[in-house]
């Protein structure tokens, strides 16, 4: 068994979507072992801080919320994509209709985007005739490396018909060691009652 | 695939070691689909929420910190060890000479223990010499169905004879449904820097 971490370092410094400081993680150290039995904290974190995954209820007000959504969206055969080649734009159905993708897949989208302390808002991104195309594959969950999956399309068409079918989106994968081919994916959220997302640990497998 | 489970939900009514209120999580909704594009949340909890994983730097101030283990504890191979005859004490070597337990494995003890919204102060824990006994197992982690795997040892024996040896644990299991037997166990932390522990989404596979 080989194990791929491909998760964002949860840190105060770290890049959040579009730069806003009130997105920003606080780590409170609530008991050290020089002051009391042991060393405790407390996280303070957005739904959406660094690796996390989206549930329908993110855009949808009857979707799904990230605690009744089936553990199965969360883990399972994967393929990762290579999309490097693009920069600036979003994807288009053009751009995937080679892929070798298989129904319940968990697809994985490699871009050339990079993780920098302020945020790129020219990410590569998932057009709406790509997120269309991948439902029409009828594909299990989607991720990315990049904060959000979309930018730039303001009825947010990328969202709404991926999570409209139940496809959960996962959002600030790092893939940057990762190459293309296929995986067994682990994302699970943390079961939040009422939530619209978590913050994961998604690793790649190899058994 | 069959895919169990084993995660409390997370609210600002659940059970918190020794009703603490300090130790309460907190959801903060921060937008909705009626006040703006999307439901948004943040979300206040301590490392040590439901179900959660300890890092060696919880109990010993040069313990690994929790984004520094290694991915592989936190998944693998799983035996489930049913001690719900015990009541009311401490699970010691004899109670678990006799099960089935390999190298490497993830030991995950199901007791008596059950969940309510006021902490039982006398829930079921490893005791000294269980935690001895399966250090010397050559076991990879341990789990439990409490919310701490240890009480009235006053140097902590069982948690430092544990994470000592980087033995990961794992605490506040939801068993009630699991049968004893062999799995597949995935419970990653969050990768939060110089975290002691992290709450988790837990689950047991069948592959």
């Amino acid at each position: 068994m080989k194990i791929f971490d491909i998760s964002m370092e949860i840190n105060e410094g770290m890049g959040v979507w579009k730069d806003k400081d009130d997105k920003r993680p606080k780590i409170e150290i609530t008991s050290t072992t020089r002051t009391g039995n042991a060393n405790e904290s407390r996280f303070h974190l957005d739904a959406h801080t660094g690796t996390h995954v989206d549930a329908p209820f993110h855009f949808l007000q009857n979707g799904k919320k990230i605690d009744k959504v089936s553990a199965e969206k969360f883990l399972g055969e994967c393929v990762v994509i290579d999309l490097t080649d693009i920069k600036n734009r979003g994807i288009e159905k053009v751009d995937l209709i080679k892929a070798k993708i298989r129904k319940d897949d968990i697809v994985i989208l490699k871009t050339s985007n990079e993780y920098k302390k302020t945020f790129d808002f020219n990410f590569v991104y998932l057009a709406a005739s790509g997120a269309k195309f991948l439902a029409s594959k009828k594909i299990k969950s989607v991720g990315i490396n990049a904060l959000g999956i979309e930018r730039s399309q303001p009825s947010y068409d990328t969202h709404k018909s991926l999570l409209g079918k139940g496809i959960i989106i996962f959002e600030g994968l790092e893939l940057s060691k990762i190459k293309s081919g296929r995986y067994f994916f682990i994302g699970l959220p943390l079961k939040v009652k009422d939530g619209d997302a978590s913050p994961i640990r998604a690793v790649l497998v190899k058994f």
